[in-house]
């Protein structure tokens, strides 16, 4: 394949110790050094590390001092000769290193093209180039996790599984189709075809129910806390985060603002969200009135109700369950530490089907309960091994969905009768929708559509 | 000396293609090489880079896909071992991979603890490091350029000079006193103070006479163009912008509102100020009154003041002319291509020393002329080879202008015929406050406090 030698700057814009501008391509070498002076990068080895400063060939101007790495096809990022030039940060410099190179021959990369290329060349596929973008803006260690593993090739490996399994289907067809005079044959294939299309059919549904929890690892589990004054919200709030692990944990150059929000509960990542300002004015209802509430709270995944142990259900609170009917609700009687005063048949009644967990904050009693109770709405009562594969990607979800329904049409039409031939067309184009997600089967247009949602320099 | 392993994100925060982690110490290889998996990196070459994944050795779980750089000591920025651990960009990614480095043995960095470390560990003079800052913070080229050749030791090989010839002086001095019997070799050493003490002045002089301009080309030329409406402002603001190269090009992921605010005119950076909305407003007296007018243009350190050669002088020009009088002014007398109507007698008059430039911007008459004049105006004469060495770190201006100040005590006493060993203090203490400029003679607190001011990661 004919390609051009492109380049971009592969770091955040801004100030910094160090950027780097990247190069990819044929002339990859040969740009970086020509203006490069110290030595000879067309004769260094691969994958070795240079110090020397730039030098504008035309001016003899001295640009910057960096550090070279020459890394040469194959075995790189792109599959191409790479070469990084790690400069001073800072806007000025790392503009004029970009200038200069392509200033040299180097042609402006495009968002994304990069990744292109690894794909291109058949180093990853469409999923884990997806994945590449997924970790670059993952908000938790999860959804990294989860983007990590499809960058991995696991995603990759288990949808090629699943095509190989259609494939072997499809090629005992070609076989009965070409010798029909083998009875025996047709009936092992319809058996066959039948066994792993029921197959393919469950792990599909498996990975589509991973695909809500798969999209809240990615974004964090939108929580609210609400609750009349003096129920213990804040502690409640305090001890989800002391108990835990902040998913971004304090390191100096991080924004503070972002680690507050985020705690990690049995591997569930809270979003803590601060519900109308809920946290200061203490009384959500009466500020913001029912209705408001509503429309508020409805933005959150998952809501703490908590409820005072030693206080009589108050027709506020009436109000709150009402609010909080249709979502997921955990109801949290603190406070077990006072005498009872609540009704607790009462409490039952209007919880409806929202488990109930009896806490003392203040002693730090219940709190495992409060957390099992988290994990267990989360993860629906799976225990999750850490080692799962997630569908976390919309496209993927849909592509996902669409094989579904193809292959339900082809189980139909087997359980009609109907002619084998006519089941190999709905199990072809599930073989061909599945091949969309690792990209064996996209258009160039989707393809460029998607490597231009990339940010510059990947 | 004894030195722990220190670690810090080096790239700027934000999302991004690639993040580095930067390591620094005895034990950078070894930590890098615990939480690598693929190959022993105590055992690769140096200056090599390896392409592994990043596993924790407490949970074994995957935690990214990088590139590590290994660079031993001396040849490496710090002169210590340094490890590059280059990952995905993006806050989750680059943040556990500081956590994963900073949990097996590494400790968290100071701002701008790697450079100090350069500095302490005599790689570079303290000129050096503070300038390795400005160029991060560098807003145009030639700013870039004078911090540039500040890395690259001019300022420190001048100053190391000045200070040579002072120590020789002083050394003939010791002489001098040792052997008080040579009659001849006090008036040689007499003499020889003169000449270098002198000497050293003049050349502290000189580059105390670059410090101006080393501000200015660190900040550009705040530059603002007034004149009443229909006179040619925007012509003259497009003619700039458009006869000139914009300092920071047009690189897609650069701010584009910076881009077109500086301009290179012959060298001199100009920073367009928009003068209160002046190119919208088109009459910034009338809007603003003259009062304001002149405290607005106050911060312009050129003012570029257009007149109609069509058109009278009115009584709002006189009122323009009366505001800039003590600034620095080019008088643009443009539209030279429409009949005469202006008094040049009383124009010349009301401008002062104010240079006048005639253009007709339309017909693109006069602009080398205009150019010309803004250069003069900024190198008063002096044509800049691109090659000079500025003075443009305060600390660096101050400490010149005491050194100046301490010789010409030296010089007085030398003049007024005082016992040579008292010249010998003041031109001791010259030799001090030069060395602190490339800090050999500074202490550890100011040391201290110029590197805080670092950013994290350098």
């Amino acid at each position: 394949m004919e390609t051009d030698t492109i380049s971009a700057i592969s770091t955040p814009m801004g100030e910094g110790a160090i950027a780097i501008v990247r190069l990819s391509g044929p002339e990859a070498v040969e740009i970086a050094s020509g203006i490069f002076k110290g030595k000879d990068l067309n004769e260094v080895d691969s994958h070795t590390i240079h110090y020397g400063k730039l030098v504008d060939p035309r001016t003899d101007e001295l640009v910057e001092e960096v550090m070279v790495s020459v890394m040469r096809a194959p075995k790189t990022f792109t599959r191409e000769d790479i070469v990084e030039i790690n400069c001073h940060g800072g806007m000025v410099s790392v503009n004029r290193v970009l200038e200069l190179v392509l200033g040299n021959g180097a042609r402006m990369a495009e968002p994304g093209e990069f990744t292109k290329r690894a794909f291109m060349n058949g180093r990853i596929d469409l999923s884990q180039a997806e994945a590449v973008m997924d970790l670059i803006r993952a908000k938790t260690d999860r959804a990294m996790n989860v983007a990590m593993k499809q960058i991995d090739g696991r995603l990759s490996k288990m949808i090629q599984d699943l095509r190989q399994d259609l494939l072997q289907s499809l090629a005992s067809v070609e076989v009965n189709i070409d010798y029909p005079e083998y009875d025996d044959v047709e009936e092992m294939t319809n058996e066959l075809m039948l066994t792993n299309t029921k197959k393919v059919h469950a792990e599909i549904e498996r990975l589509l129910q991973t695909a809500q929890q798969g999209k809240i690892l990615r974004e964090g589990l939108g929580t609210a806390i609400v609750g009349r004054p003096n129920v213990g919200k804040s502690s409640l709030m305090n001890t989800l985060v002391h108990e835990n692990k902040a998913i971004v944990t304090d390191v100096p150059g991080t924004t503070r603002d972002v680690i507050e929000e985020y705690v990690n509960v049995r591997g569930v990542p809270l979003r803590l969200i601060d519900t109308a300002g809920i946290r200061e004015t203490e009384d959500l209802v009466e500020k913001i009135g029912v209705e408001r509430s509503r429309q508020v709270l409805k933005e959150a995944d998952l809501i703490l109700l908590v409820m005072n142990y030693g206080d009589e259900i108050t027709e506020e609170d009436e109000k709150l369950f009402e609010i909080v009917r249709d979502l997921d609700t955990i109801i949290i009687l603190n406070k077990t530490d006072l005498q009872k005063k609540i009704n607790t048949e009462r409490l039952r009644e209007i919880a409806g089907d929202a488990p109930i967990v009896s806490t003392s904050l203040i002693k730090e009693e219940g709190i495992d309960e409060l957390e099992d109770s988290i994990k267990d709405i989360f993860f629906e009562g799976e225990l999750d091994t850490g080692d799962m594969t997630y569908v976390s990607n919309v496209r993927h979800i849909q592509l996902l969905n669409q094989a579904k329904s193809a292959l339900e049409d082809a189980m139909n039409s087997m359980e009609m009768g109907m002619p084998i031939d006519l089941v190999q067309i709905d199990v072809t184009r599930t073989w061909e929708i599945l091949g969309e997600i690792v990209g064996d089967t996209v258009g160039d247009s989707l393809i460029d559509q998607l490597f231009s949602q990339f940010c510059l320099g990947k």
